[in-house]
């Protein structure tokens, strides 16, 4: 069977240690992967590069919160209602499938419906009845009285009820920007491309909050004449950063910032720019959160243009739910230059009354209440759990009263760039591979960069002679200590030795040799062009430095 | 209300931003805490810190598996039976409880059950019919014909179930070490203390692979000498790694020696030697797959000594587990000086007749049968999923022959150094916290060592003057740039800008003042000496980075 990039670098990855699938040894299940030795340190050096370009380029802070999320959080942001795909069960031969899977590209999920002539393509009945299943891992918490809970489906809402806190954190200035780093969940029906669709994955994600009167960022006079790489589904072109925005291509400066610092970060990373785009939603495409989104693609020989970066405008979506569900203060101040004094209907809730009426409600919808504006005198009612609450009259008093203002309120807008790392690293893997054949011997070469090569110089005695592995043993532990990662070989061939740390992606190799004990130097051959240079042992920290 | 040092931390935690109640705004769930933009990169730096110890000095690999966990893996590791606590609902108020919370700390479990005259803390009445409650959550993949799984209750699993694997990325040579970070669940029916229990944690596991006739550890020579602080349950005593396995009050180099590195690793991340112990567990205090276990203790003004890193030696019990349950090869082969000729029964399984009366199962029986050792040539039996399964004569034969064999097969040994990451960020806060008066003002200081503080230097211009703040802007991009973690801050008084990054741990604040203007120069304060030192602005990185 001849084996396509996908098959080659899934192979060379399980027998390199870089991705295994998971619980193998039990038959495995789909859309579960392990990350090896080699994955993991990958994984785990794309993801610090990332923090760099977010948290030490662009000032953002980072938080972590829980994967088990509770039942109310999904619930006010529309998840539970909304996260679903449409799914059909053969009667005949029970196996379930998502309806996206089998039909058509180019009929839509709802007129494949409506059709419905779908058959099931592993036992050819005909499909119907198709329904709509969450797509979240559910779990409960305790036991007893136990509490509704999902595994997350997005980092971002960890972020978002935590809004109130940020923003003192950030000194109640806008904009400021969280990350955050970490699994993600999506309880697919039957994923079937391999590590492109995974149940559980890495995902790391930035909410950026803006006053929705002023989407500028203040690095975006650094980026602005640089080009952007833009599909607009119908052709690939190129136009900078400033231009996408006043040609109104980019809605906002915000979101180009964002999607240059997305794409810098992609080619740093090692995505060959000749196989990146970005792709605009079409309306019918968006999130229920979003009312813009890019997405970053990366060209694969298997699966064709894939999406590896949802760059989103949240607007004020999210914020929103929470503050109607919760009855939380997550509103932003806009100062006024002088404070203003202006008349105000002010509504002061009874508690004594709202106490007895709404129990356990009744300290949110005194917040609510304090916090609603006043149009109609005679009607007063709050959202709460997505429910519209009318007050009674004797819950509150109406009164006028002049104010001195130091701001007006309102909800903050997001803009969200959320990345998926696993699918950066399969993308980083496909865009790195090289194989050919030298003096009749097959060889594959993984030119990833220094930045984020899980190994960055194997260390390695010409011969297995005593005196030149004492030497390279003191290198590699000079070399540790100095916090770079290291594999010590000293068996096989010297040739056998590089081809094996070309093939996964080691960009420099140390040769001690008789020449190193006399006058204490080593070569380093580059992976890339093969050439060596001799350098004195003491340099290497620092040549090793300067390169990456 | 008198704060204790507990509460006065969860309220520095809570305003700075290093730790907020989980889903507070829909009301919080005990057990669960989200890290706050200086909790998370604090905790990022304690795991990076610990992988240096590990990955670098240790020569370990890391790698990196799912959270969600097939049923199949934990019922082989002993979880689903074996991981459980003792509850007891109280009929009249619904309360549900730990049976260990509620009774007397000198009486066992197994003592209180039988007695039971153990009251409500609620309500009073009286509690009974105590019943053992798993403590995993549980979830399941897919729809239709789902499959059961569970949040894994630590990480440990997933490194076993990979053995093979990773048994061949390290060239089939003992010992090697692989290592896990991240999150372990566990579904406590009702977590009482705050941050020390948490139904949701992160964790950094190390399975340290041995040949059991060989636990000696390369590195051992190395920390013989130094001393281990150990309570044997009667009193403290200080020890030598070397005297304390010579006389045998630890089982082995390899334990001994681990037990070295995370003391080590432990005083580095800065916790207070006086208040950090290792105990010895008691032999019914040891988990269902340890023969011998010791625990890190920190000590904590609230909660007293506290568990924060057990040392375990879980022998071969789960590769034996999961050989067992699942058929797969997960030997190891202790290699002769000389291959051996030798003779031996072998049973050569008859696919034909194993595959219609296994099905499914055949190819697992038949590797299994092929490693079974013929003692009785009468009757052969194999184990799968826990249960003997006998195999009918005509599906085997049994062949006498001579074999050259180069190794012997044995099941490895493990030694597992197992850290609570959120228990050590917690004794960290406690241990580095000191508060008094200055001038009639209270302060705080986290004394944080600058190898794990979240920020590393305060850039503060002195006066709120345009030229002053220029250069600090520059100042702060180039330390940015350089890697190194800053806190910009222009407003308020000097005395008040030390004083907010005393109590957040930032060990330096560099100041702009008007020299800088003249010379190039800063100043560099120390938190805590308070002295300052004045330095050119290109020499500003190179100190930084001497002193982390």
């Amino acid at each position: 069977m001849p084996q396509d990039i996908y098959d080659k670098i899934m192979m060379l990855a399980k027998r390199r240690g870089f991705i295994y699938s998971s619980f193998e040894i039990y038959g495995g299940v789909a859309g579960f992967y392990d990350y090896g030795p080699l994955g993991s340190q990958l994984k785990l050096n794309i993801e610090n590069l990332w923090r760099k370009f977010y948290l030490l380029k662009d000032n953002c802070v980072e938080i972590s919160t829980p994967t088990v999320t509770l039942y109310e959080v999904l619930k006010a942001s529309g998840h539970v209602d909304e996260f679903t795909d449409f799914t059909v069960d053969c009667k005949k031969c029970k196996q379930s499938y998502k309806v996206e899977d089998i039909i058509d590209e180019n009929i839509s999920v709802e007129k494949a419906l409506k059709k419905i002539k779908v058959k099931c393509p592993n036992c050819g009945a005909n499909l119907k009845d198709a329904y709509p299943v969450n797509l979240m891992f559910s779990t409960k918490i305790g036991v007893g009285s136990a509490r509704d809970a999902f595994l997350r489906p997005e980092t971002a809402q960890g972020i978002f009820t935590d809004f109130h806190l940020l923003y003192r954190y950030a000194r109640e200035k806008l904009p400021f920007g969280v990350i955050q780093v970490g699994e993600g969940y999506r309880n697919e029906v039957s994923p079937r491309q391999g590590i492109i669709r995974l149940r559980e994955f890495s995902m790391a994600e930035a909410e950026i909050f803006f006053d929705p009167n002023d989407k500028t960022h203040p690095n975006f006079k650094n980026v602005k004449d640089k080009e952007l790489y833009l599909f607009d589904n119908e052709k690939e072109i190129k136009l900078t950063v400033g231009k996408s925005v006043k040609n109104k291509v980019i809605n906002n400066q915000a979101l180009a910032y964002y999607m240059y610092l997305t794409q810098d970060f992609l080619m740093t990373a090692g995505v060959n720019p000749e196989k990146f785009r970005f792709r605009k939603h079409a309306s019918n495409e968006l999130a229920h959160y979003a009312t813009e989104c890019w997405d970053a693609e990366l060209f694969s020989e298997r699966f064709g243009w894939i999406e590896c970066v949802g760059i989103a405008d949240r607007s004020a979506y999210d914020l929103r739910a929470h503050i109607d569900s919760s009855g939380t203060d997550m509103y932003a101040l806009r100062k006024y230059d002088k404070p203003k004094i202006v008349e105000v209907k002010k509504i002061v809730p009874n508690m004594g009354k709202l106490g007895p009426l709404f129990k356990g409600k009744a300290g949110k919808i005194k917040t609510l209440l304090e916090n609603t504006e006043v149009k109609d005198t005679k009607k007063i009612s709050v959202s709460l759990d997505g429910k519209t609450i009318q007050i009674p009259k004797d819950c509150y008093e109406i009164v006028e009263t002049k104010e001195k203002l130091s701001g007006e309120k309102f909800v903050p807008h997001v803009i969200e760039p959320s990345y998926g790392i696993d699918r950066i690293l399969y993308g980083i893997l496909e865009h790195n591979y090289h194989e050919g054949n030298k003096k009749g011997e097959e060889y594959r070469i993984l030119k990833f960069s220094p930045l984020i090569a899980p190994i960055k110089v194997g260390v390695l005695p010409l011969i297995s002679d005593e005196k030149l592995i004492k030497i390279a043993n003191e290198i590699d532990r000079n070399l540790r200590d100095a916090d770079i990662e290291t594999y010590y070989d000293d068996s096989g061939s010297i040739g056998r030795r590089y081809a094996r740390m070309d093939e996964v992606g080691t960009p420099f190799c140390i040769t001690v040799d008789h020449d190193t004990l006399k006058d204490k130097t080593v070569t380093i051959r580059d992976r890339d062009t093969t050439k060596q240079v001799r350098k004195k042992i003491d340099d290497i920290v620092e040549y090793l430095n300067e390169k990456k």
